[in-house]
């Protein structure tokens, strides 16, 4: 018998859960990859027996015993830290009811299915009535959560995703980016009047011979396929379990970049996730940090390194080794498509300078809606209003344009959207720090190897120690802030 | 409350297992497919995790008073016989205490591990000692067995595959085979003398090119891919579940035929899965008859509908159409070539005349070896001896192409090996019947659909109501013996 039985037990516990996720992630992975159409009936329910054995795992009179013993056991240093974050995930757990939890999920599949026919007859009031019943249920459990966390309604949700954020924390971040936003998207667009606009590289471009070139730019980047792979799916995604990560992107044959774009993006979370401490595989210390963590990571490799000069010359070099040369893979018109400003209603089309807008309306929305100072009724005429203030953009009217584009709402995921244009901070705060170490400059050689080795040892393998702004200041010896985004976003689109 | 709660609960639970069951075949089939090599130890580990899940549902005291509640409820037809098939089952699982279970296991896999090295190294020695521990255990697996379901030993292993079968059954039906195959085969090589021998089409034949053959082919026989699939794996497999089966083989790029026969093969074996009657899914009554009668289905379209003259047209025209023309793709040439005789070593790319042969004497060993009558380490002695008898073949002391090729005794198979060789004679039994009531003849096209049809009605929507011997009796007014396998081969290799 060891010092600790109760703790020891609550990890082998952990471990065990881990495994049976490990074979969610397959079935998952599976569903959105290869599984026959006619296998969604039994997936589906087979992966809800599979959820509700893992949850009576998670919640069982003995788990909670254990963790009350582990309180009194000597734990220090890593292993107290892997119990408070045990704490913590129970103390979310058993906040929700039961029966709040199942009203929410199936609020959620309503809601989901809404979504779909409503984007797709580009009608809001098809929606409407479904989220505001799926919001009404939102709040109650962010109630719930915010009273066994001492935390506000929208901060319980976003303690959810980020360990320790607040509402205020977001406000005083992103405020200075919402003044100063509009003014440099304008100044972008006039200098780049003034400048030819790029070529686009012309198709057809074969499928498989695109597989094999992102193939290629995953195993460049330092993606290690023995514990990972590349496959098609409608929409990319990143899945699966340190031990096996999975990526998926999706082909256009007239275009060649998005693919290769998504795949950058892609391996930046898939390195991260490969990345985390080994010796923690399955607990709670062993997970990310949060979610803005790991788009910062994702953001790193694609907004930060990739449009660079010396990344855009290994491109080029690669696009004409998979498709014979052309003029739209010349390196210096491959950088001005990585870096071309075209404001638009797309949240994920939007270029790196425009995007930080999409997510500043998203973030209002929110936190007024958990306010109680607006209504699910209210969100179309706000987003047309703060879309043409912070982008210029006019959204005609259109709802699928609008504030149906993502699935985000109709998911129930409030509070996540903050996590991208934190990402977006981080990833410049990270990248700016690396350079400083490794004095490399954007015209070099892309330091995929240095890179890795700075951010495993600054950020992955630290698992879920510390929190974002804890890590943040760690690696950068700064507090997390907006300043290094708009110091990047400066140099890359401000006055020559 | 309905009149059979007991028996509901016991439906309701083996779903619950079956779903869990989709998910482990999902889980399996990636692992011999798309898994990265790296993710090999936690897939391990977690399939253990599930497997004890399912393990403990199986056999829970909860289970065991169910199925005796059960036993005074109203049930008649279906009903009661899905009941019987689920006391069988728990018989069986309650047989084997849990220690002898895992030291099966554990023995299992050392001698699986040996099984590798001594094939490679062509070396019995390496392998008698843990095939000698691996065989005491299952000796008295078998012993415990067959004293709880009043058997002898090797019946109550038998019985483990095919319901109600005995060595004395196998003894009657392989006994005419065994006295009249040796001469038949003499008989067939000294006519196949006097021909000219088939042409090897030639390659090089492109993977890609063959696996969109392959799934043509499938289609073609009447493969369902809204629930199922096709991809590559090392050894040619069919898996999961009816509503996802999943059929795999491989590519060589000298040769087109191995891989088209290795899927019409496994087509077989998939229709079969996906035609089980779906009102009866996950249930008992719901499963495969036997493994023999699996076999028989993949060898009804392998061996008794592919070479045929219709057949080889179509295939013909097939191969013509991917690889272009050649003289090796003429469907004359193609049926000499699918029913050429070649007396070998290695069973799995035996002819189907001298097939039977490597089936006999596997089965002669098992028997013996089980009666107490030899030991492990008198295998090779007998197996040549054997081999010379029943084929002429020598096969030179080479224990890889001797008793170490097939992998079944290092997995604990014992009591599989006369499922291919009942098979073959349930195929030509079932095949006879089916020409006889659709009035077909080899010369036609093929009839996939009546065939489908057919075997749809007599014995897909069957499940396991009946045994092996009462399902042929009743789709072929026979009772079941080697008659129209002789006939057929007769009919195919005897004297013109």
């Amino acid at each position: 018998m060891t010092a600790t039985p109760a703790y020891d037990a609550l990890k082998a516990q952990r471990l065990r859960i881990h495994r049976l996720e490990h074979l969610q992630a397959v079935a998952s992975w599976d569903r959105l990859t290869y599984m026959p159409a006619g296998a969604a009936p039994i997936r589906a329910a087979a992966q809800g027996e599979l959820a509700a054995y893992i949850q009576k795992l998670q919640v069982s009179p003995e788990t909670d015993r254990l963790l009350k013993a582990a309180r009194d056991e000597p734990l220090a240093g890593d292993d107290a830290a892997n119990l408070a974050l045990m704490q913590r995930d129970r103390i979310r757990s058993e906040a929700i009811p039961a029966d709040l939890l199942r009203r929410r999920s199936e609020l959620t599949g309503t809601a989901s299915s809404a979504w779909g026919a409503a984007k797709a007859a580009d009608d809001w009031h098809q929606f409407e009535a479904p989220l505001a019943e799926l919001v009404a249920s939102i709040r109650e459990c962010a109630e719930r959560l915010g009273d066994a966390l001492g935390l506000s309604p929208y901060d319980a949700l976003l303690d959810g995703f980020d360990r320790g954020l607040t509402s205020a924390k977001v406000e005083q971040l992103f405020a200075p980016l919402r003044d100063w936003l509009p003014d440099q998207i304008s100044a972008a667009l006039e200098r780049q009047a003034a400048m030819s606009a790029p070529i686009e590289p012309q198709g057809p471009f074969d499928p498989d011979t695109q597989k094999a070139l992102c193939a290629r730019m995953m195993e460049t980047i330092g993606f290690d396929f023995s514990c990972g792979r590349l496959d098609v799916s409608a929409h990319p995604f990143t899945s699966g379990t340190p031990e096996d990560t999975r990526l998926t992107t999706r082909f256009s044959e007239s275009q060649c970049l998005p693919a290769l774009k998504g795949i950058i993006h892609e391996t930046g979370h898939g390195l991260y996730q490969t990345g985390l401490p080994a010796a923690w595989r399955g607990q709670a210390l062993g997970e990310p940090c949060s979610a803005a963590m790991h788009e910062a990571q994702a953001l790193t490799f694609e907004r930060q390194l990739a449009p660079t000069p010396g990344f855009a010359r290994l491109l080029s070099a690669m696009l004409t080794d998979s498709f014979g040369a052309q003029p739209g893979f010349d390196p210096d018109n491959l950088l001005r498509l990585l870096t071309w400003v075209r404001p638009g209603r797309i949240r994920v089309e939007a270029d790196e300078l425009t995007y930080p807008a999409h997510i500043l309306l998203r973030t209002e929305i929110e936190l007024a809606l958990f306010a109680g100072e607006i209504e699910v009724a209210d969100i179309p005429r706000l987003w047309e209003e703060r879309m043409m203030t912070l982008t210029g953009v006019d959204t005609g009217g259109s709802a699928t344009e609008g504030p149906l584009q993502d699935i985000h709402w109709a998911q129930g995921m409030f509070g996540y959207f903050p996590s991208y244009l934190l990402g977006a901070m981080t990833a410049a705060q990270l990248f700016a720090a690396f350079r400083r170490a490794s004095d490399t400059t954007p015209d070099d050689d892309p330091p995929f190897a240095a890179l890795r080795d700075w951010l495993s040892r600054n950020v992955w393998a630290k698992g879920a120690r510390l929190t974002t702004e804890e890590l943040v200041r760690a690696a950068t010896g700064e507090p997390l802030s907006g300043k290094a985004l708009q110091a990047h976003l400066s140099s890359r689109y401000g006055a020559a």
